[in-house]
């Protein structure tokens, strides 16, 4: 089964577009868990079992794993090992670079880990990007719009009258399907989303910035119209205001996402 | 010692901006080395060994070691402990993220692997890059005009009759010092290279793409007209043609390099 199909299953299966994003950070686990590599390890393991049944995907965000060094890549390893066959995962780690080097990178989040996705940065051009998109049955998430402040410092410079993302969506969706292709943009901007959906009708949306960034849930579901997209949200489910019990907790967040995000 | 202090020692002391980069492969690597992880630490042990004396610098190229998922990790780690501490060193990871999440990125590359410096990608904005700024004692190089072909894609788009990444440029040096600003700047584009000297006089360049990517030495000094700058060359010594014995025409081909890129 290609990643796009796996997407597209787990989304129906699940009928929510919510994507749990595992930024997993030792200074913020509970401390019911231990402090240490095998504590953060548990702790993903328990996210994962109290929202496999709710998630359409979760994302792995590299940096919280290598700020540990060799360890945390193997708890990087076993944590995608524990995410069950059938939800679509995401590696999201921003890669790039030149051919041959991009061509190793690949190599690490598709055979490696074997991640379903990859999330990368386009400013290295086509050719820092071919080499993920070489794997044929998988996804490449390409960074658009990101959510944080300083995506109005380069990405939004105009160019011919468009701004930067606009000239990243419109030469990758001229080279690369909906199958592989898809996009990175912020919740935080809802006007630019529509937008980009104009441009790019029927690619998967990669939208981060819901819940602790602040991006409205409503106006990202209005702007976005469309089944083609996950919804990111992670410190917002993986940290909750501890209530009743840490991971019922964890688990009446995610159902409220997972029904706010419901799919269309 | 500040890293800037210890780049400039180092130049000094070799009498040459050589950074030699340890792009190291498995399938590369010659057949006196065992084809395992032990085999690539070895490789780079021996390159480390004999052009130590000659390197103003040495640059790992992450994606090289990640490709071989935790093991290659820890060959990495093993590598940065055997370049002696006198020697400028550059994570070439090409890292970027919002601003939480550079911050494990930092953490990583100069808590975990103790490098002097960093590559990253400018494309998320100022926010993304400032978490490795934090870092005052450490170096931050930030992609300007990269070495492919790719780097016309984006990084060369007119934005208010400017390219992008004299965007990068101007916005960067407005914030940041010389002490840990420095900017990527391929050898393959001599001219724009002369362009962006004169607009960050005194801020270090990396240039890679001498050698195996065809950039011209003697086109890149000219162009360059500063002391502050590392030239990078990778495969073109690593992987040398074999004349007499691997590790000797490695030297040699180190030397080569170590008088074409004698500081002026």
């Amino acid at each position: 089964m290609n990643a796009i199909e796996k997407l597209q299953e787990s989304v129906k299966e699940k009928s929510s577009v919510l994507c749990v994003g595992l930024d997993s950070d030792l200074n913020k686990i509970p401390d019911t868990f231990s402090k240490s590599m095998a504590g953060l390890l548990d702790f993903n393991i328990e996210i994962i079992n109290a929202t496999k049944d709710l998630a359409a995907s979760f994302k792995i965000n590299f940096a919280f794993y290598e700020q540990y060094g060799v360890e945390g890549f193997s708890v990087l390893k076993e944590t995608m090992k524990a995410i069950p066959n059938n939800i679509f995962t995401i590696a999201d780690a921003k890669r790039a670079d030149i051919g041959n080097t991009s061509k190793s990178y690949a190599k690490s989040i598709f055979d490696f880990f074997d991640a379903d996705s990859i999330t990368v940065n386009p400013y290295m051009g086509i050719d820092s990007l071919e080499p993920f998109f070489e794997y044929k049955n998988k996804m490449v998430f390409v960074l658009a719009l990101t959510s944080n402040p300083g995506s109005y410092d380069f990405q939004r410079l105009l160019s011919d009258g468009k701004p930067i993302y606009k000239h990243v969506v419109e030469r990758t969706t001229n080279i690369y399907s909906n199958e592989q292709l898809g996009f990175v943009v912020g919740a935080t901007h809802p006007k630019e989303l529509e937008d980009t959906r104009n441009i790019a009708k029927n690619y998967t949306f990669l939208i981060p910035g819901v819940g602790a960034q602040g991006g409205d849930i409503q106006a990202v579901l209005k702007a976005n119209q469309s089944d083609n997209a996950l919804i990111n949200v992670s410190r917002a489910i993986i940290y909750p205001e501890i209530k009743t019990s840490f991971i019922d907790d964890v688990r009446e967040r995610a159902l409220y996402y997972s029904q706010a995000l419901r799919n269309i």
